[in-house]
């Protein structure tokens, strides 16, 4: 691992990190907040938070406004990146936002080109904490969040993991990938046309099919002003089957706020205090 | 006035604004935080936020983590861009990051080519006020802070319009440009080489110089781990004139932080308490 940046903030550390990814089979950089706990050798709780499309691991980092009250509650921040990157990584023939570079959309791919290194799924699920398990003085309790398409991979990495979170966050997720265009590109690119394939990779229909070996509480914030609301992020789907099969998601619509990082800065004190009960 | 962008935060507005100024013969961006108070039509204290080098008016309300608390306290925050922009506008022969576009340095410049449109000190003093007091609910207190050349922004024109603002704080500023790369660069290429021309564009030598109405409340942090520390910003030159003139100024020194936004975002808190104190 190779330190790429080091700033004290809040009293604790955000630091950036670049390794040769195993699972990615390209180098990759993550960033880590550290509370001041942990630097009296505390081990400390690990929110994972995977974010949206066409960010890297500085987005949330820069912007969400997170570290005072992380530090408080003693709570360490890991957010990857959202691709795998580098020269040899094929991106989307027409270079778009929403596929390829920046938008591996947590899965594991099996279609060619991108079957080599888009495995994001098992680098945020394996790779990652081991990594940082490893290398810092943080706990095995770990907590996942997200935005956008990040959200989207919190609600199924958390759902199919059950046992390696203790609870599951979202903002502005894409819930019902099959069945919106960011989610259905996505899909049939990285995985093929056939929609069996695609089931694992679709909070939903996760929910519906009763995928998961442990009802994990989670909470969903979503903006009413989202630009995206409608054709993408259709919160009202995962409402539906949580409450068909009782699963215990907390879903709260906000009143005026958009898709922007301002209104992550607005909640991430109620999404830190949420996983910070349940780890 | 065109609005540019609004987003909900924390209750409250991060809006951006463009408009035609008659003072840098420029369409000029500005960004103004109104506080949840704003809404109910109550008249709140202004604080002017001054950016450092190459920033915009978006870098502090993205990265500085202002809101919640500036929410709390019922305070609004303007942030102006650091330079004219536009095609007509000269930049740095050699597109230098410290000079021309992006480094105004909140002066007015006499020089050709510069003197048309870089007149960045008539423009946050007086034509920004008067656009925000005529088009928002906010009262005349004002208050006064920046960062880096924004942080020399805050302090000189704070100094020098002391009736104008309630209090002045600075994070990392350039204290004493007529004694330093990043000032002499500037201070010669906009005003000249005579250096008389300089001594109103100095914290240090206005201090010195006992030229301001009266002493205001100021507020300096600075990291020690500052990569600019030793040869840009020399805050100890401005505690050294503070003492013999018995400004009241006080200077903290931050064990380990850096020059970046994550220092801000860990001390904003306590300059808004502190302007909030003033008002």
């Amino acid at each position: 691992m190779e330190l790429v940046a080091s700033n004290k903030v809040v009293g604790g550390w955000h630091k950036r990190y670049r390794h040769a990814s195993q699972t990615t089979q390209c180098d990759m950089t993550f960033a880590i907040f550290l509370p001041e706990t942990a630097n009296s050798g505390k081990q400390v709780p690990v929110l994972y938070w995977l974010s949206g499309l066409t960010c890297t691991d500085e987005n949330f980092m820069q912007k969400a406004g997170a570290f005072k009250i992380a530090n408080e509650l003693g709570i360490a921040i890991v957010a990857p990146d959202t691709s795998p990157r580098g020269e040899n990584v094929p991106d989307d023939e027409h270079t778009a936002y929403d596929f390829g570079l920046g938008a591996g959309f947590y899965l594991n791919a099996t279609q060619p080109p991108y079957h080599t290194h888009y495995q994001m799924y098992d680098y945020v699920v394996k790779e990652l904490p081991n990594l940082i398990e490893n290398h810092f003085p943080v706990s095995k309790a770990r907590a996942i969040s997200g935005h956008s398409m990040g959200g989207h991979g919190a609600l199924t990495l958390g759902l199919r993991n059950a046992t390696r979170y203790s609870s599951i966050s979202a903002f502005s997720p894409i819930v019902h990938p099959s069945a919106c265009p960011w989610g259905i590109k996505a899909l049939s690119g990285y995985l093929g046309d056939d929609k069996t394939h695609w089931q694992n990779h679709d909070a939903v229909l996760l929910i519906k099919n009763k995928q998961y070996a442990r009802p994990l509480p989670m909470l969903v914030s979503q903006g009413t002003a989202d630009n995206f609301l409608e054709e993408q992020l259709q919160p009202w789907h995962l409402q539906k089957v949580a409450t068909e099969q009782n699963y215990p998601l907390q879903l709260e619509m906000c009143d005026g706020y958009d898709h922007s990082y301002f209104f992550i800065a607005s909640y991430i004190e109620k999404h830190l205090k949420f996983h910070a009960k349940h780890f």
